[in-house]
């Protein structure tokens, strides 16, 4: 079989980094070109030194030229940027994976309230197949454009779906406490995230309003089969690289126990190969999905308040970004799913 | 004015330490003895090489010896372990400020469902003030027997306590999350906390009956003016040294703005020194209060859910530990509250 | 082609995960038994999480059950200990791969003076082949009994050998000054190891007498085609959890030249798979091989002191340790050298 | 006795956050004005929170109005402007405590070699007091501009210079290998300083020519009593905020002991209260210096290469930047010289 090819636009921040980590292994994938403005001309080395060797050199992001030699465009691009590239890359039957999160929400309206400006292509809203494989995995097989799930968003949807569609916990009143690596900003150079002032550092931010929280609410509705929800997600940067820890307190609807959390995680994940579901009253430890693409969840009930506890963990660059695109374009090009993942 | 003879039991974990931190550089205490088991005869400076020069030596734990040279003793001994040294201590007249959660509960029946062993002096759980001074400082102007507030119950409380009072937030729903350096483990020897356990890990525990979880419940309920309190409070291990981050989500009472929120903070820490209130919509730090004995505390309001959103920091070996001690200790034998604070 | 069958005896420590974490993708070899006395009988997953799901349970370490199914056994035992499992496997006709320091020295009498006890099997040590890949791949091919190098070793020979060999820089007066993550010490639970008290802590240790010195001696000496060298090594531990920086000053040779040592790296290197060599001047990073199997090097010539001053990084655990190791494998059964570990 | 006022001028940076830390609880000192170009008219707490409180405001550098108010200034600015502010400054008689590289070096010379412009003011140069009050503490105590040490050299000259006074060890062929917290580099706002960059990184930089080495080597070639010295100086990264350690090698002299040694330090420094000798053989750790000012060093003696290896650590913006300056000012004004510092 030949090999997809694959166009990483935008590839010189740390979800391009961990793209290349993940697709120059990929026994059915071949990188054909990476795009960055900034260090076009430049080989992928002068960026990331741990690639030296690797036979590339970031290209100015000509749309059109590159959408001749691929099957598959990865978009690591910030949101807003990313509609831009993906409706040429679209129109040349390229298929596109995009890790911004234009593509995530199915109203346009949300999109203009947390983002403060209208979507540029509402119309692609509808046609974009949300990549998250675990729940969507028929849709992603035929899809043109995905929207990969964000890490937030994957760290806080696949413990709470399951239950939340099994009526195990109320749709009201969740409160999704997440504690992220730096990497998780980007590959930003400014003040706050320089060494000294996140080390020994930890801090909420963004706790009213964040812009993954109408994803998050989006995919628990619909988990839910409710038209709309409220929740709290409260953010924290935390001193580490990477992953997310994403506590979740729930509560339990009637007839609610731990027997019963376990039987419908194991219905829902217990033949996937990146969800592992912890014994019960467990707690998930982001050390153990470090440059990994799994999802490790870890649940508990509180008798004393009637709460579920959920406590989720994902790399972010992995689960939340790199590694679930390619894990959302093996699925779509008939490939192994865990190919260049393992 | 004579200086303050001051005795530390159980000196050779961090809040002795911290202690030693402390009191070697306070204007008008004096440290008369330093206990460990363990390291008896040996100088300071094998244990802490920072305090090489200190001419302090461990010495056994013999508490009548003791008692009749000094007139404070800071008890930094394991829970269970401090009821044993305080009886005597306070028969012989000296003033006992326990940093172990020993005399916190008010309750012995509390004490036995958390900690599954009957008090061994529930007679002198009536007597002991709650060391934390924003709350109790004219109980400990004359307070024989202080239960210094515990590290993750003081940034827990200090933020609730008056808006709880103030009916500016519902007493039911409270979820206090909190994050930990690894100094809040103790100087443990154990598998979980080496080096490359902890690092790039960020995991949580007990998130169901946390020993700490009665007494955040007790001082939210006097706060409340209720007879018992039912929240849900969960720790997590952060990958750094010092403080704790605790981020507590409320239900709004009818009638809560931002304003109030501000005006009620002002009111009760305007003129405090060691508590400091950001202004509206501001996220705490831990960055800014290690190695202090301030609290800082930053809020906000969550119009879409209705929730008032605090968060608060503390080091947990300074305010929530040795800091806080000594500033009871200050307050009780009438010497300025700050000293050898600052 | 069959896979190799490969038993991993200690497979409960650092070395051992990481042994783990590059077999279980590696396409042609196979998992048959990992040992640990103290966890016998419990999956892989009690120990390491991030295995569950891998079918592999620890067992007793029961050699002659273990060697009658495996072609490989690699041994990340303690020193010491590791003889007494080679020599029934190599009884057996099992290729042994050892990571411990056992085979490294030729002299039974080194062995004595730095490790104080007689060698168990001193007859061993020469038909041991030393496991560094890039300098004997020939023997390594038909080698029964490998002795993996250390880890500051590899981090120190292979930027010096070529230099020494080609008498670019003088064999005397040679300082290798290492800087290695915490999981350098093992997965050892003692006092010094844990988080607080490395987090924020840089120190030297071992500054004379280090039992690497040695073989890091040796190796130079038989680079340099010289009986004997002395050099100082000092090594340091550092608050990360992976990597080994050496940095490495010799006295430049008449005629050394920043252009010839490049030509003598490229010679010596220029078609290895992991050993990167940086452009002239620039220094290495341990951020760019952590988790990878790749030796950066990079070089300089002081023209104040006349010294070419060398900086080398490897992962400690992957080209340090376990990557090694499974080159090694590898390499004596005729597979792409690189199997598993890109 | 009234206070002596001081003026810090570049106080937005790290060093002049240390400044305000030892400052502000400084027993005998008032800081009357803090200046920052880019952060005039904000409160210091806008740009450090942990001093909310405190009645400063960061205003002009304006140099007329403040050197009218204030008996001392500290400058914590970038090398070359220092000279700008000092000329005045000392003209209106004000004592100036420089933390900069501008006056440290006696050769105008060599500070063209290694900064690549002409010195601004060659003719303060021969005015200029080291400040290193170890080694210089007599002419501290009438000086008018005091060059405050180095970081990396006071880590360096105090545990050098007094075994090359006492000829215990060659002026040839010495090594300094240093590690530095990324403090060390400013709060610069670069790349190679975010976080991810940082955390999980050691690496080598300015490995020949780094500015501090004529520093170094001038004070060595002093206490060596030799015109010249040539040495190595080695400076790292390493992923921690605060500290240094400096690993030096040097050969000894014949007759060099330990005990010797031992002699000589305790001469040097027994009655000093900022440096703390370790017992033969020990090294020295950052963690014990964190947050103060003091230097620890250790020694050792290795027969095997007869190199003398100390290991000296401080704390960059204690010991090595705004302790310093304050201990060198307590000195000029004839104050406690630990006053403000334990």
């Amino acid at each position: 079989m030949s090999k997809v090819r694959v166009a990483v636009f935008g590839a010189s921040g740390y979800a391009g980094e961990e793209l290349l980590r993940i697709l120059l292994r990929h026994p059915n994938a071949e990188v054909v070109a990476i795009t960055s403005r900034k260090n076009a001309g430049e080989p992928v080395s002068t960026v990331f030194p741990r690639f030296t060797g690797a036979p590339l050199t970031f290209v100015e992001p000509k749309v059109d030229e590159i959408a001749a030699k691929c099957d598959a465009a990865i978009l690591a691009l910030p949101h807003g940027l990313a509609t831009e590239y993906a409706i040429p890359l679209l129109k040349a039957g390229v298929k596109v994976f995009d890790i911004s999160a234009d593509f995530r929400l199915k109203s346009a309206a949300k999109y203009k309230e947390y983002y403060k400006v209208d979507h540029p292509a509402p119309e692609l809203l509808a046609k974009a197949v949300y990549g998250l494989p675990e729940r969507y995995r028929d849709q992603l097989r035929t899809a043109d454009l995905v929207a990969c799930a964000g890490c937030y968003p994957t760290s806080s949807i696949l413990p709470t779906a399951p239950l939340l569609a099994a009526k195990l916990v109320k749709p009201t009143g969740i409160a999704v406490v997440s504690c992220s690596g730096v990497t998780g900003a980007g590959r930003k150079v400014d003040l706050p995230y320089i060494f000294p002032e996140c080390n020994e550092s930890l801090k909420a931010y963004g706790v009213v309003g964040h812009r993954h929280l109408p994803e998050i609410e989006q995919e628990m509705a619909f988990a839910a089969g409710v038209p709309e929800m409220a929740i709290n997600f409260i953010p924290h940067l935390a001193p580490m690289n990477r992953c997310i820890n994403s506590t979740i307190l729930m509560d339990a609807a009637d007839g609610c126990t731990l027997e019963k959390i376990g039987e419908v995680y194991e219905q829902a994940y217990g033949k996937e190969q990146f969800v592992r579901i912890l014994p019960a009253k467990r707690c998930a430890d982001t050390k153990y999905v470090s440059m990994t693409n799994t999802c490790e969840i870890g649940y508990n009930l509180d008798p004393h308040t009637n709460k579920v506890i959920v406590t989720s963990v994902i790399d972010n660059l992995t689960k939340g970004a790199s590694g679930q695109a390619v894990q959302c374009m093996n699925i779509r090009f008939g490939l192994d799913e865990a190919a260049g993942l393992i």
